[in-house]
């Protein structure tokens, strides 16, 4: 099967864009695929148009004790997992998205209320790395679509509403996460669990599907600290099982506010061993009994 | 003469966009229009294409102690003066550019060697405002060029260096000062000076030449110091007439970073009563004797 076209550098992105007429859908990576970003781009396939997918391990939305220089990078293996699923693969440098230094330039910040809560309280100034790569990834791609994966959903809601608030004009399309048979989330951070942490790991997803069970038994007027007290309990068994919990927390699924009315998500992140992993599941009014 | 069509929020303003092809130059303002202003219509009249001037005076430039709600509006007259020289006029409100509010979404970050030098050091956060509804306007109209007055030099460069780093692919074109006959150059603020004032007011640009035609003398290689000097020395002058000086610096043309080579600029602010006025004038090497 042909592998997709590599484009090394912004002149070549740009004479792919404008190569043909018709929607571009995007799927923006930080590399080492694996079956999640597959269903993302899967996604965007079956949306129509040329496929473009980028590779980029971007720095400023890691912490300086954080993990860029072991993060993985794996770009041979991706290009040939990536063969016959997508158009072109991007493999952008540091200056083709930041020509005047990640830190001499310009930036992007993500008002507290978004970004200084859940994952960004516990990573400082994240999300506007995160925010600050894909709006400079949205202009030089020009894409009439995004994919992103729910797995990241505080990155996907910050996301949605920067294209809104910025007036960018891509449709955001967010897809479900891809999960092992055991029901850990697919991350390429993973890789940093020891063999009996991995078999911890699951442990996560498990104990957020039982709180959302016991959330759906609660009465619709519930006040916010009976939530609290769920997570927190949600919290102590997580600890209890050997992680080092960072927060779970019941969020408004569209603002990430309190609990206010429903659709709420369930969100979490927990530190094992080496890895630190972040799950979700969705609390919908259907699911209610 | 026929007026332009008015687009009064996003969706008319997209439908205008998305009506014919070709180019589209884009002169955006804050109204109050002068000769100035004109100047800018008229250089993207001369660009070929459909022109495009938006009216908006936005909020969050101004300091919490500046002239935002005595800054004049004078959108009647505007629309007359416009009258043959642009396509439309674009009059958005608050919501269309910042549909989850002024302070609530995201913001853009200006970094400290461009936005907290020179005007910057004394209005903090303005050159934020201005990159952050910059921004805001470029996604929504999608222009293949833009046109800025070089009375907000300053303002000009950090513009042309944030389409650089972030990517916007729009051809940024300045264009010279316009001056009233005894010098001053144009701007919306000289009606806030009183008529003794506004007699005084001429002494910035004539100041800002007197020190440039002395530039002009030293030798290729003088010292940083000595335009240090040549600076100070306007300044007391300008203290003298009456003046509130914040700042006559030398500066490089391009990266507005201290004298290192040609081409230089000489720039000023000073507040004259109710006033803040600046100016700026061009070193070129060319003039040099």
């Amino acid at each position: 099967m042909a592998g997709p076209q590599v484009l090394r550098n912004t002149a070549e992105l740009a004479a792919w864009r404008d190569a043909a007429a018709g929607p571009v859908r995007f799927v923006p990576t930080m590399g080492n695929l694996h079956d999640g970003h597959v269903a993302l781009i899967d996604a965007a396939r079956e949306a129509g148009g040329r496929v473009l997918v980028s590779i980029f391990v971007n720095p400023t939305q890691f912490g300086p004790d954080e993990d860029f220089d072991r993060y993985p990078r794996t770009v041979d293996e991706d290009l040939a997992r990536l063969a016959g699923r997508c158009d072109a693969v991007w493999l952008p440098a540091i200056d083709d998205l930041y020509p005047l230094g990640p830190d001499a330039g310009f930036s992007v910040h993500v008002s507290e209320s978004l970004g200084g809560i859940l994952c960004g309280a516990h990573r400082p100034g994240h999300f506007d790395g995160v925010a600050n790569v894909v709006l400079r990834l949205f202009h030089r791609v020009r894409p009439d679509a995004a994919v992103f994966g729910e797995k990241d959903f505080q990155q996907l809601t910050i996301l949605r509403r920067m294209v809104e608030d910025f007036g960018l004009g891509i449709e955001m399309i967010g897809r479900p996460t891809v999960r092992e048979a055991d029901g850990l989330a697919m991350s390429s951070r993973n890789r940093y669990l020891t063999e009996r942490e991995r078999a911890v790991a699951p442990g996560l997803h498990a104990t957020l599907l039982e709180l959302a069970r016991r959330a759906r038994t609660l009465p619709e007027d519930a006040p916010a600290g009976t939530f609290s007290a769920l997570a927190q309990s949600g919290k102590e068994r997580l600890d209890a099982m050997g992680f080092d919990t960072e927060y779970v927390e019941f969020r408004d699924a569209r603002s990430l506010g309190p609990p206010a009315g429903h659709p709420l998500r369930l969100l979490a992140a927990a530190r094992l061993g080496g890895a630190r992993l972040i799950d979700n599941v969705a609390i919908s009014p259907q699911a209610r009994r």
